[in-house]
């Protein structure tokens, strides 16, 4: 099943409108194996996205969980490693929305090393009431800002 | 596809002769919203593994990546977070063999806080030349000893 | 400056009733030279003050920050780096109080393998009211258990 | 002592010549206080050596480890921290060369959030042979180009 998945995903082009940032494979991403530990690419997809709030949705990642109080963690989270990420390489991530749900949004970030498909994420965000630690729908702010963004990759 | 894996993970059996371990949910762990930062999930993922190859396969981890120059990353990584977890909270992980392929062998890794099951990983592990960078056959010592492990479980 | 302080550490004996707490490096510690990635020490070093609250002191750390909101965040941290740290290693880290201030305590970790010295690391805690961001005096309990752990290590 | 450091690193302007680089914090940063947690701040520290390498002294970090197999790792490390690092500051780091030894360099690094002086970290760098786990005198590349930095900064 993830193969499938997998195989599906490097055969998705990215959208020519989809929002894009490079990441810069450093030092301390790598291992003794001389690549990328992969733990490390986890905590750059969730870096990806707080960039991408500002960036494509104009909203304010911080603003969710510091003021609003509502928690933006994953259901689910997951990646396919297609090529090691090797120090020193730039790599290219995408944000795309596959899947806007009641209370979650299904994320796809894959990530390009020039032409080359180095990996592709998949993030199941929950927006979650912090205080009752409870999922909550998706605020009408987020959803509409996801929708506009579904749209333009379109 | 992730909901159907989650609800069939959570459902499964941990067996009873599965090897566990004991991880304790530190500061460093959270994030500001007060619960486990889920990249450092993946951090904690690998260090059970390391632990698991000389706890229950009785292989020494390190001894593939650093002398035998033998890769075990993974091709495949993916986590369902059912509950948050708290600082202070001892999560209690089981490592079960899932698949035993050619050049990979895949890890299912529930985690308990007492009766409740808090996430279940999956890991795809590939077994690599790292002098080459590509897929090589399960050596011999970590397959014999992957299916022990696996006959245990059963 | 540095070298004295170096020197002095490395000069001073471990107090035979100082609480010890062993710390494996792990893979995920490592970094391309294959020894410790420095940064992730200072982690450790928290780790192990995290550790030493309940351990030594009798107190639950993550009550300080989570209940009380009184932060234990350092105003200085360092560490002299005498030999690396290996994959596989288990250092053992001793706490010693070298200064009960007002408003701070100076912590001091010596980590050995073995019989040797490894690195020491010191750090001044700070006691800051969360809500207002500024140095408040140790609170009763806290210093009462700093001067009995001072006292005990004499 | 410590104190002293910190009073002077506060005093000390940075030279208009200096190197500098934005460093935005992020919400993986911050531990549950809000704040940053002071480990990931060696991680940045090392991030901006990284980058100022090829930034300011035209050398490639990476060649070093990787191809000549020269370490870069510190001996001494330490930072004091004058107010709290919180998601979504912008803080701009400078490199300085406060003293070039025989076989180590020590740089310091102040950062500041507009006008204010956050923290000052201090790294002393030691070359070592990574074959053979010794201190080995700087490269003459690296030594130039650190003689030429440290003047432009005068």
């Amino acid at each position: 099943m993830s193969a499938a998945v997998s195989e599906h995903a490097a055969a998705a082009p990215i959208p020519a409108r989809a929002w894009r940032t490079p990441v810069k494979i450093r030092f301390s991403h790598c291992d003794p194996a001389g690549i990328v530990y992969f733990p490390r690419y986890f905590d750059i997809f969730n870096g990806v996205v707080e960039d991408w709030f500002p960036g494509a949705l104009g909203l304010e990642y911080r603003a969710f969980i510091r003021d609003r109080r509502i928690g933006l963690g994953p259901a689910h989270a997951e990646a396919d490693f297609f090529k090691p990420g090797l120090q020193g390489d730039e790599l290219v991530f995408a944000v795309l929305v596959d899947r806007i749900g009641n209370a979650s949004v299904t994320l796809r970030l894959p990530a390009m090393r020039r032409e080359e498909l180095i990996l592709t994420a998949r993030l199941v965000i929950v927006t979650t009431d912090l205080h009752e630690a409870r999922a909550i729908p998706l605020p009408n702010d987020l959803r509409a800002a996801l929708e506009c963004y579904q749209e333009r990759c379109r």
